[in-house]
């Protein structure tokens, strides 16, 4: 088989190249290794940036989105035992978040790609990329019990941390960038009814915890637990427990979660990786086959639709003016907005989590940046500004 | 004796709270233990904050600070071998900051005080305080062989971090937050004319250098060096070398720094220290007896004003009003800018210097931060905010 963008991985960076490029007339495939069911459940981020937003529906893939997602105009920060708001309109000249959860996105793209798209193949395991630095590199993939090859003018990978399109760089030329957290979210997914308007960013001597939203009537909420904790070792009452006791106030002592049925919780670890360049050849990496983020800042799914959206532009400014300037900038281009993300997320991360290492000075020195967000506009601006997005390049 | 306020040390804060008191007719007394050429001469800071600036000349010691000191409007961050200006008045609506050295304004404060203020008493060591807690604190000192006492209303503890008044705030009401750094500064005080208007703080793989001025003919330079450096392994030709090397610029290669005689060099280590609370029943600490910032950020002076001039109000209003308000509220007002600054400090700290523990995705953070400092208007505004100094509280 051919093609000319032979794109590994099916999760929203995957599937919204494909759409891009799609809505631009260039013949793509997306290789997906699970089924369908599966990619549409798995339980990731829900904060998409303004600029993922605008992205979403600019390639007619934001009506959905658009009806049921909820417009975010700020989020909350509880530390000493106190609330303050960080307020994004005032703080960003109008711009704001809209929640609305990856799989929803991910469902979108898919009926769509079905309903009008190139080919989308579930249960395509790929095994191996050859001839990067070919004019014709070929994907190696085993497909319903057997080994298929699709022959491409470029091959992106989107198939996360784990996918095989990063081994697919030499690692001579590779450089990897890493960080590890002493400590984990434990996440659940509960029917009840969100009791805050906006998220909720706990700093206290329990540790973290974060108050989210799915939709009006399903909370997303996450607790820091040590690394390496079982889930069965939080029976709900106790995740219930601890969530109110750490997002507690001294002036509303009767705050409390709405609790309800748990259909979720699992752990989740916390890394930080760049792999640079992002690019070999013909071969490009997106989303989290370059790049991981702690989800503190809830920076992973916009970071990875902002790639494809630079991908897609100089893809298609190849095949209008034939010039690979822009291909040629694409890892540069990138990676100037992945570090900055990285060293935003490492700042919500280590500001807002208790860590075992720490002395008591560090306690007081996160209090104090926290202090500073809550009463300096110029700091609460630059929050506001890396939490909505930046823009992207021209 | 007796006096009204008995303050213990006299560098800035000693002298300038003993210049407040004794222009609002409050008696007092300076007890410093060293002699007056040895403090005329002490090394130390160099950056006036406009708030410092403005309580000097409000305390009618800013004349000649005003004549020769230099008003600097910005400063220079270099890092990836570029050069970035931080512009203060434009972030600040009109702030900046005076390049005036403490030893001049220890000299400024000295004369004055000899010429027409209260009692200021070399030589004298002061061996403890006692009753601090009672109506009337009795200080011991030693001077011209005899031992001596002076009973006061109130007791201020201005004797720096090594000073004898902290040790009589009795260690079950004494909390102490400490951090130690892996780096220590080897400052040089040169006859070279500064080749730079403003400072210049580089980031460099070499490590961090700081290029200062203290007057048109006069540069003081720093160079980042390992703890336990003996200044002698830095003959005066390798510590030129070096500076030149870690200010190198990809688009300038000629800058170089103008070489000049050496006339000071010392190593002098990095802390953050802070003792709360900053008062014990009618003893009062201020400045570097109660913290220590590591100096990158400029601030342990303009702190230590601001100490001084906080606890110079409560004093007054005490008198004035016989309300003990604002004297009880004394430790918890400086406490809250003396956080900021120990935070403000400690970035600024970790941003630029190479730290030996720190892996290859820890200085990718470093400089995504500078670069987000170059490139952000809020970034940059927080830190020309802090830099130049937080106003007093009302």
């Amino acid at each position: 088989m051919r093609t000319t963008v032979g794109i590994i991985g099916g999760g929203p960076a995957g599937l919204l190249l494909g759409r891009l490029l799609d809505n631009a007339g260039i013949d793509n495939m997306v290789l997906e290794r699970r089924d369908r069911a599966y990619v549409e459940q798995r339980q990731r981020a829900g904060i998409l940036e303004q600029q993922t937003a605008d992205t979403l529906r600019a390639a007619g893939a934001g009506a959905r989105m658009d009806r049921e997602g909820l417009v975010h105009h700020g989020i909350e920060l509880r530390f000493d035992r106190g609330a303050h708001r960080v307020d994004f309109p005032s703080l960003t000249g109008g711009r704001g978040v809209v929640v609305y959860a990856q799989t929803e996105v991910v469902k979108d793209l898919i009926a769509l790609r079905l309903a009008d798209g190139g080919p989308l193949c579930f249960d395509a395991e790929v095994r191996a990329v050859e001839g990067a630095t070919s004019d014709r590199p070929v994907i190696h993939y085993r497909h319903e019990a057997e080994d298929r090859t699709l022959t491409c003018d470029y091959v992106v990978g989107c198939d996360g941390f784990h996918g095989v399109a990063r081994e697919a760089v030499p690692a001579s030329v590779r450089t990897t960038y890493e960080r590890d957290y002493p400590y984990s979210w434990l996440g659940i997914l509960a029917q009840a009814a969100p009791v805050y308007d906006e998220l909720v960013y706990a700093h206290s001597a329990r540790g973290f915890a974060l108050a989210s939203v799915r939709s009006p009537t399903v909370s997303r909420l996450y607790l820091q637990v040590p690394n390496g904790t079982d889930p069965a070792a939080w029976p709900d009452e106790r995740v219930w427990d601890e969530l109110d006791a750490r997002f507690a106030l001294d002036d509303d002592p009767a705050w409390k979660l709405e609790r309800g049925p748990v259909t979720a919780k699992a752990v989740l670890p916390m890394r930080s990786h760049v792999t640079e360049p992002m690019r070999h050849g013909r071969l490009f990496l997106a989303g989290d086959a370059a790049h991981i983020v702690p989800p503190t800042g809830a920076k992973g799914l916009n970071l990875a639709a902002a790639d494809v959206t630079v991908l897609a532009r100089a893809l298609i400014h190849r095949r209008d003016t034939g010039s690979a300037d822009l291909l040629d900038a694409y890892s540069d281009t990138c990676l100037r907005r992945v570090w900055r993300a990285e060293h935003f997320s490492y700042l919500m991360t280590t500001t807002l989590h208790t860590d075992p290492a720490h002395s008591p000075f560090d306690t007081r020195l996160q209090l104090a940046q926290l202090a500073r967000l809550a009463t300096s506009p110029h700091a609460a601006a630059d929050l506001a500004d890396n939490y909505t997005g930046l823009p992207l390049p021209r």
